[in-house]
């Protein structure tokens, strides 16, 4: 297998985006990467997306979008795993570039959420979890990760105020990312105090309905150098599953498919979690990203509220969490927010990250997740 | 790029379906596929599925089969490209074992399209179209065919007798196919006489709605020879995009996605048209394989219509053509239908076609397609 680089990023600026369509959405973030990297062309190209079809009413967005962009012929290829779609597109661009078969592809990801309503967006992403057996008995994505939170605190004595750190801190990353869908800095005590969606989670302890895209140009490592670009190199990558469904498992707290992707990512890149710089996490709850956390072997397990309270994963603190503001503050086009991770990544090991720049980041982690971690996809990601 | 084989292949017998579910036809096939390939695990799985969002309410398929199949925590991506979700997700397998990123691959397509309404087929299958310049003008596949066809009837003098004998000669071979949804003979005069859905297709021009799953298990050569089963390397692959809107098109009788795609794996696999023993190619309608056919390089363009009058796409023609009986016979599953074609061409290269046997098949081509012709995935098996 090749060695490949990540030598072009791109996304606007995410929100409620009702004057663009998807085809729009995808085309800027696209053109954005696509300059950035300084390439002439594209090879082929991914899309990660969840439900083109129940929120656009859209498939076959792969050639969709390959036309609007102006590369047709190339193929193009819509890759889904629910809220792990962009990550597996990303992962699908990388196979094909170290296989050899492709030396540039464009790996990208886009969801538009708010052409339909809200009820028609709940029954949207509720199809990320099992349908027959959690989607027909009425639960949504709150609620699954508001018994995933009631046992953790259960468990590990876990509380109300750290999982409000998580959005806090997240916030206040987010403030500093002019790309950011909700860039306001807030406090533990709004979080507390704002509305309750499923208890214990309040609605700043819920990631928001996003319209947005995300693309990411990668490359063999020879290209790379020829471009002059910073080379960016994919030293890890790696997908696991779980069941999607949460009763079928034997421990709700433990995020099996990431705990599993991270493992081979990190045979994969020669890294352990100590060596990691800073990772972008799929903090679409925040008890997700305190399971996550654990999960990726950042702290031991059930030690994670404590982690985020302690200031760990502050942007200062010893393995800054989110620094884009994560899904919390930037936003959650759920299809987009792989690549949105990557993008992140990109900018910090690039030194490119501004005002929240951590300082000598080299080492890059995402990990991004389907459902309730029915799917997980982990990329480490390194600075020549 | 290492060398690449199919060694399994399984599909149940195709039709309505309904006491079954999505996930339970999933795992028969991949289950079928496991078996015949005598492998004892699988490293990584795709699942080519168009519309499970809209046919299901279910996304996130990768996951939920990957744990029906009982090979959770493997990575496990659901591929889209409209119908030719099937071939793209033998493609992404076929680039994961090149890459040698994993050693045995599973790549399957599925379909569930009876659980919902007619009206409901119609619109999700509509998806597949331009939603914003096709779908919402109200014009469906049957009317976009429709045209294709009195199109080439104008330009080229393309009969409708000539569509018909496309569908009689894929019955005929249909009948001889155990898996078929329609597995009865007919004739030109009663499809002339069946009821038109859309001028000048009548209902027996167009492929059915079908339940159904297909699966393939591919591996290195070098694994394949330890299986001690018969090696059917896979030497070509490639695909292309078109516009989705065939307003966009110069030519609307002309597949380009096709012929670009045909282009690449002829060039990989070092083939030419005359080469090609037997192809399972997209006749989602009698037009489309008139189309495609000279799409592929085996007849002058324009000559299709006279191509299969004269029988040269017959099961002993100079190139038999949908020996499965293609969707027309078949059936139309719209996931799984690249992956079925592939499981047709194994079974005749290894001589085990039964009744169809086309005698020293050695070389087959599968073309899927997506929509109108947006996408299109070519495939080139030899038998070793």
């Amino acid at each position: 297998m090749r060695d490949v680089a990540v030598v072009g990023v791109g996304m606007q600026k995410w929100g409620e985006l009702w004057e663009k369509s998807l085809r729009d959405i995808f085309v800027e973030a696209a053109l954005l990467a696509i300059e950035d990297a300084g390439v002439d062309h594209i090879d082929s190209m991914y899309i990660g997306c969840m439900s083109s079809g129940l929120f656009v009413y859209q498939e076959h967005i792969g050639s969709l979008l390959a036309d609007y962009l102006g590369v047709r012929p190339i193929p193009a290829t819509r890759i889904e795993s629910a809220c792990a779609s962009g990550g597996a597109s990303l992962r699908a661009g990388f196979i094909e570039v170290a296989s050899g078969m492709s030396d540039i592809v464009l790996a990208g990801g886009v969801e538009k959420m708010t052409d339909v309503g809200g009820d028609e967006v709940t029954f949207a992403l509720g199809t990320a979890a099992d349908q027959e057996y959690e989607g027909f008995s009425g639960v949504t994505f709150p609620g699954i990760y508001a018994m995933i939170a009631k046992r953790h605190m259960h468990e590990f004595g876990t509380t109300p105020e750290q999982l409000a750190q998580v959005a806090v801190k997240n916030h206040n990353n987010g403030s500093m990312n002019p790309l950011a869908q909700f860039p306001m800095k807030i406090t533990v005590e709004q979080v507390l105090n704002s509305v309750m969606v499923a208890d214990p989670l309040h609605i700043l302890d819920c990631s928001p309905i996003t319209d947005g895209a995300a693309a990411a140009i990668i490359c063999s490592v020879d290209i790379a150098k020829k471009l002059g670009k910073p080379i960016i190199k994919i030293i890890g990558s790696a997908q696991a599953t779980d069941t999607i469904a949460l009763h079928q498992r034997d421990d709700i707290t433990r995020m099996r498919s990431t705990e599993r992707a991270a493992e081979e990512a990190y045979r994969m890149a020669g890294k352990k979690p100590e060596d990691i710089d800073i990772a972008e996490v799929h903090d679409c709850f925040t008890i997700a990203e305190i399971c996550i956390t654990e999960a990726l072997g950042f702290v031991e397990r059930g030690k994670g509220g404590g982690f985020v309270e302690s200031g760990a994963t502050a942007l200062d603190g010893r393995i800054p969490i989110n620094t884009s503001g994560g899904l919390k503050s930037k936003g959650h086009p759920v299809g987009a927010t792989g690549i949105a991770q990557i993008v992140e990544v990109v900018h910090q090991l690039r030194g490119e990250a501004g005002e929240r720049q951590v300082k000598n980041a080299r080492v890059g982690l995402t990990q991004n997740m389907g459902g309730s971690g029915g799917s997980a996809v982990v990329h480490i990601l390194e600075a020549e």
